[in-house]
């Protein structure tokens, strides 16, 4: 159609349901190694960013977490929430001092300060989006109290190390 | 447990996949009537706000909206983005001058200041995830430029009315 303008840029972000992958959305580390402080250790999981402040002028953070079988995040706490969305699998939420079984499209948040951790314990991945503001504090491990209470109780107690 | 402390409430919003629906999280109004104003007419869709600045110490809101099959919302425009993953049937989205056909997981922005609309041309309930920043500016229906441009390209002119 010559002398139109041309059309900018499409705006979808095509996903593929083999792959469980979105088009260009590349998987990120995790986050950095801090395996030497307690409970920061982690296992086989991938970020996949699909919304910032980087990318789009937004004041939030879309990410898609992805966690292979056995695989699990840090053991952290921080002011800032997160608010998850169960897309495939099943996994373990870890919040506070409960243990939440959770499923597609369950949704879960975490309070401010509550320590927590994702795990799957299934077989197949467990994937979650995972939005958060985008101004936000850093993680931190959990300190000697906290610590103690979650070992202390047998809920938790597997899934603290 | 005698003398432990009460468990705080559960951070957890279970879904229910046979009512496609979350525990607790009623249906609203997608939006008071503005059909007087061209363009700005909707039909058969619901919203369910799942994460918002009234409910958690966040900045974002996160919403489910739900279309009918025949179900549209208004076409609008406004300077705070969509962020949009689709969990349900399928649908059209009218984004500036393209229309994208979208389903299960599909990611899509709307950029700033771009006419959209979204309309479910299928035969099941056609629902997405749409997340903004919670500070956000009011929609505003089209300018007569952005309607006759729109009326007057075969592709997008079936969703212009």
């Amino acid at each position: 159609m010559t002398g139109q303008t041309p059309r900018p840029p499409s705006p979808l972000i095509g996903f593929d349901p083999t792959a469980f992958r979105w088009a260009d959305v590349e998987g990120q580390t995790y986050k950095l190694a801090r395996g030497d402080e307690r409970g920061m250790g982690w296992k086989g999981v991938t970020r996949h960013t699909l919304a910032s402040p980087a990318i789009l002028p937004v004041a939030f953070e879309t990410r898609y977490f992805e966690l292979e079988p056995g695989g699990y995040s840090s053991l952290e706490k921080h002011r800032h929430v997160h608010f998850v969305i169960v897309l495939r699998g099943s996994g373990l939420a870890l919040i506070g001092d409960r243990v939440h079984e959770i499923e597609p499209f369950d949704a879960v948040y975490v309070p401010p300060l509550a320590p927590h951790r994702w795990l799957n314990a299934g077989q197949e991945p467990f994937g979650f989006l995972c939005t958060v503001d985008g101004e936000r504090d850093q993680p931190s491990a959990l300190d000697e109290d906290e610590w103690e209470r979650l070992r202390s109780d047998p809920l938790t107690a597997p899934h603290v190390f």
